[in-house]
């Protein structure tokens, strides 16, 4: 194989000479070789973005001559448009606080800046990825302002899903609305409502996720570019912060900001965990939701089989003709991952060391995954599961009939107690409440008609007054 | 001993004549002797609040005579005082969704009242703690609408404890506004910076706790009161729901609304999730600071040693003149409950089956306790460690002095591999970067002085340009 | 009130003359004002345990005076009983490692013993906190040590409440093992199984928590007393940790022994990791079980209702006669806070710093209210809800009559598509296998009856060969 | 593109007639389609091994004709050595308990063994994906089991490995036997020590991760095989089980048992837990002792600066010749990591339902997951960070001289109160404590001279005595 050789200062390597990226990719990729999942690419591209933009700054600024500008933002668009995807496979769980993934971004750009120069790669005297690519930028300003407008973005998707996920709720709570069937608190019998009912309230649910996830993209928006390694500035300027904040709204036509403080926002992680804390209760919801469902369906014949989920696949190897709730469950199984991402954003957040986090990849890597993965299972929940759910009405109503919740009715007019021992006989006995009453002569038949009617009992009134 | 008999559909049961509890209490006592944490005497309280008002708004309906009424309101009224907190010890962590805290208080009330009335506890034919003391409610709204008003009532308390925190860090960041000292990235040396900056830092980070908690409010404030067992509103009234919402109005004075759909609000528990969430953020951000000052307070004389926090007790029992950092030790200790505590309340939230959340004692409890820890830990924190806290001078010049977090300054003059061997020659020479340039000669004296001076280093701009 | 005049080296502080507890102990109750939990009182009386020992030993190594000594022990003995537990009230989330209750330990001692001595609380001239009551001993191997005896006796206790759960799951094995039920694989219907069986598995479960906790003890038993300030063992001497070792051995019973490495169990609490991690793998299997026991339990009509839980309070302030599973839900709630326990010892474990741990403290409290409630919740699960539980063998059978498990008979004999589409053909026409079946005439009348009986399903075979 | 057509239960589907697998997979990969991370290929191949087995079994019992009985064997190794990886393509995240992956690995296999036949692929006359791979067996059984074989033999790499980070750190242990530096507790100076000692203790907690995770693979070995789909064993046979176990021991070369208990197993996940736990507890270790040596490396000039890293790579893309701690930082991200897939299999595990858990995919993921990352990186932290790490012997008695540690071997000479008078006046006037006791002349000067000496201070004895 042909090799260039490059320096840095731990010594010489000698690099693959058809790589784009240089020593420190290569080194980065010795140190941290877990074969474990790579950094993610959303952010990779963001961090192009933010060189592209640099370069665009400092040619104006006149820092950089308009020629090597011109070839390092070609050869960012590149990279964002996917061409040199195969170059960044460092570990997500690298150390170093981003600086390997942002030297890849340098490397290649540099390298294939050179080319386009018609320079030869590793020729960094064309293009240098420090001091040309790099220039007024730190690791510490670039990779968490790549990571906030990741974030954006995907929170935005992730916004629109569940707004289809919610009005797929909504059409299902008007679907319902006249089915009447058993509430239950605690899994025990508890009063009648309508199907209809039961999907508004998980609407609901999902209406405030998709509000929250929305808003927190406002406590996303200010970057500290600019800031370089600590949040003071050092060797970037003023008229560079505000050029590159106008820039960064224009190519990513997102509200980015520039933070007042950078020091904050380049060794605080809080907002992360904000953010994650908001995906976690959204997946909070998910488990409620698609636990009920599973348990609604449930049977199809030796279960509460209200609810009849699609059949998406066949669900056994050995039980011919089952069909499992594969889509609920996919659903929970993302859930869970989502908390248990929360749980080490947390941890990493909180382990910052006075100017920095060390430990922004795992979070970069954790936050991300979330949003990906709660993105694509909403819109999977939507289409899969609750757009071609139907309810059994049979079983409803045979649930519902044969249930003693309308004792609930009774107090009002025969006092707590009395109505409890009615219910308590009626269980006994297995008799209906209806025939308790009848028996005991307690009420007159006109008021046990009105009082004891389902329908009577799904709304805020007192039945029969 | 002296006892009475009550009856409930389980049978008859001796009750301690003294006690205003019943029989429903008295089965919890004994179903959940776990012998740990009793309910929290907010939620109590408030709930006590919530009886008070439905007798009122009943007496008006005209559902409760006003005599009756009056003596519930009373006896409430006393719960409230913290008359009979003593008779509030079932576990936080029994099962029944709250139930039996609710009976609790309606038998403490309903035999109060009966007293106040001139009868013997335990004559419910006077008072009776389901059909007068519990008319028109369920355990399922009573239960949440009282966990809101509690959990605002201390989010107000650590909202402005946040603020007294924030601006004690402001103090600092002032107050130490031009003491030049070592910033570091990953804990090693990185480039310089003010004392007061650092400060300014976390006074941003809690700017944003403070922020967020407070905001957090407005998503509490929706109560489910008379949505009944599962948000449908059985045996309660529209007008009934519209008069408690005035009346929790006026008696907290708090900007209680009613839910537009309480049997979300009946079953969904994501705003519990949301808060706590946010008190996550806070116990991060607090994790960082306190950290961060055991770091630099680290020492006195074999650490870093730059902060000097307030000595507040012995440190040690065999090593004599040993003074530790115990205030930031709590918070940390604190922070670490308050996530733990937050891990509780997702599972317990996501466990919500159908129509209820059967957890919700386990929610309250850890919420609650977190909003209370984190308000006074943070009062501690400020008055304890923040306010006294100096800078040591002399340490911070010496750290500074002898690192060669200089060498950054001549990226823009000499190229980044240049002044990396500079900085690394002086590593391992012992030598400053200052010695190392003029032995190299390769900037101007005069350069060298603008650019190498600390004061030049801590600001956006590049140095001697 | 009447006052003494105490000092350390913050300077002077007037200690009420009725406590027990001095000037460390005042300080520490204002610096951790936290109105929290306070310190495990099991881990006070085992701190007074090793102030015996250590009071027995320096005695015999003539350190201490005999008549000292002696008015030591007999102070430390009144502890363990009891006497004193209003003298401990400092938080369980004190900062400083433990040292503030190792201080009140020595205080509340080293003032008894005064008073025993004649003299007057406050003299510390007759008997001295430190000098006497604290000699050759270092918070930071007291209490670990401390820790680990108090964890050791809970976890016999919790050892044995597992044996009689286990032991009552195995009953109840015995009892339905004629009970023939559905068995449901993702909530749907799958095989035929016995009622027995299903409580065969979660005995199993048990089994294996009793075996682990009760294994785990034997990494509990290395203690470090002697190892003092960081285990080096500076101001103790060998003879006094041996004498130690067998003198703590001889007062608790247990196994007790000298770690060959005390530095290692000063500063590394993956011990305590190791124990949680056990607890919360306990938990999960309480977790399991009581949330399939809810399951099976629901109803009493409208729900699967094949399993009827002891009826043990009521259940509802408006629905009369509804009975909830408070039991099981009491244990998922405990189960639960053991799981967020485990995660802050673990975060607190993962936080020690060099020679010792400083959030010990946060250790402790979780760790031992883990293993108390663990060992409550299990004993009363098994007294309160397992121990009276019944199968409701009509509705056993009633929901296996009408599935259609019997279709994975059929695979042997027609393959897995043709018994596909006959179950397929069932569900659909809401017939049952046996008549789709007769129907189609694809397998001999005897053959049939062979492979489709409920009796035939429930063991290791291929029925009818 | 050349299409197939398949069938299933739901309709049939094209499929690409270049791929091995069939309509079930291609199901799966449409209903999860996450862009998610993927089955891991260990557990796919221990299912093939397992499809081996049970070939050869069924060929024995004369249940599969040895032709076919041959062809699915070399399909199933083909599938071992690697050659179809890239059918393996679904979801981590999958619903359906892992019914996905065995129909993936099944229909893989019959694909390429019709072809072996000389066959058309989809031709399921020749071999049945089902009847004739899946014979005997259900997911339920052979997911679990193929689990636990993964699992234990990535328990025996990391345990490999763990021994040799053990072996490293006693070298270091060794190495630094004689430089003594300063301890700290609290951060705070407190005892000398030797920097060996420091590494012991280090050691010492990786010795017992390795005992710990060694011993667990125990508690794996018993497997389900023959239990069916709920443990029952149905349309198995005992002829089975037992050849299946005896098989399964030959080929893995694994101490595997068959369960006395299978429906245990089949519902189950503690043992998951258990295993997690135990990594949970080794990753607690490796963040304390990789957080440690960030610290005591933390400088070069303006932190501690006791003991020097390897230099890895380049630190920063601003800061010239700023190398960072970027090995124990990855250790540390991999720790949060294994933690949070902790709380994901807690969780997972603890939502298993009646005779399965749905979340078993999760499970694996996390599970396998953990044990890759940490065998990586332990290795890795040993290679590239403790091997090649020095102590910086004169930072080492630069900051143990300046320090007042020796106070404490004062105490049993002059009394804890006088010791700590001389220790706060040292500190106060910058002084050594030899300097305040010269002035003083409390003391001897042979006396003196006898107990400040460090290497008096770092064993177990009163110095001077």
């Amino acid at each position: 194989m042909d090799y260039r050789l490059e320096q840095d200062l731990l010594g010489n390597k000698n690099i693959d000479s058809r790589t784009y990226s240089g020593i420190n990719t290569v080194r980065a990729l010795e140190n941290f070789d877990l074969n474990s999942k790579t950094v993610n690419l959303s952010l990779v591209k963001e961090i192009a973005l933010i060189k592209k933009a640099a370069a665009m700054t400092n040619k104006i600024l006149k820092l950089l001559p308009p020629e090597k500008a011109n070839a390092i933002i070609k050869a960012s668009e590149e990279i964002i448009e996917g061409k040199f995807d195969d170059e960044f496979k460092i570990s997500a769980f690298q150390g170093g606080a981003g600086t390997s993934t942002n030297m890849n971004v340098n490397e290649v750009i540099a390298n294939r800046a050179i080319e386009l120069l018609g320079g030869t790669k590793g020729d960094y005297n064309i293009v240098h990825p420090l001091n040309d690519v790099n220039m007024s930028q730190s690791t510490n300003d670039v990779y968490p302002s790549a990571l906030r407008i990741a974030a954006i973005r995907l929170i935005r998707k992730l916004s629109n899903s569940l707004s289809s996920l919610q009005e797929a709720l909504q059409m299902k709570e008007n679907e319902f609305s006249n089915i009447i069937k058993l509430g239950r608190t605690q899994l025990m019998d508890a009063l009648p409502m309508t199907a209809g009912q039961g999907f508004g309230a998980y609407s609901k649910a999902i209406e405030r996720d998709r509000w929250r996830i929305y808003k927190v993209e406002e406590r996303l928006r200010q970057i500290n570019l600019g800031g370089t390694a600590i949040g003071t500035g050092l060797n970037a300027t003023n008229k560079y912060v505000f050029m590159m904040t106008d820039l960064i709204q224009d190519l990513t036509g997102l509200g980015i900001a520039r933070s007042d403080y950078p020091m904050d926002i380049t060794q605080n992680c809080d907002i992360f965990v904000e953010t994650s804390g908001l995906l976690k209760s959204c997946s909070v919801n998910l488990l409620k939701i698609s636990n009920d469902l599973r348990l609604l369906n449930s049977g199809p014949r030796g279960g509460i089989g209200e609810v009849i989920l699609p059949k998406m696949q066949t669900g056994s190897t050995i039980m011919p003709g089952k069909v499992n709730p594969v889509i609920p469950e996919m659903v929970a199984q993302v859930s869970l991952r989502v908390i248990s991402n929360d749980s080490a954003i947390t941890m990493a957040s909180s382990m910052g060391q006075l100017e920095l986090n060390a430990f922004t990849p795992l979070i970069a890597e954790c936050l991300l995954e979330s949003l990906e993965l709660l993105d694509r299972s909403v819109m999977i929940f939507k289409d899969k599961c609750i757009d071609g759910l139907k309810m059994n009405t049979d079983r409803c109503s045979e649930n519902l009939e044969k249930s003693l919740v309308s004792a609930t009715a009774l107090v009002p007019y025969l006092g707590y107690d009395k109505a409890s021992s009615i219910s308590q006989k009626a269980l006994a006995t297995g008799k209906t409440i209806r025939e308790i009453l009848l028996e005991e002569q307690v009420l007159p038949h006109e008021t046990i008609d009105k009082i004891l009617s389902p329908i009577e009992l799904i709304r805020t009134h007192i039945p029969g007054k």
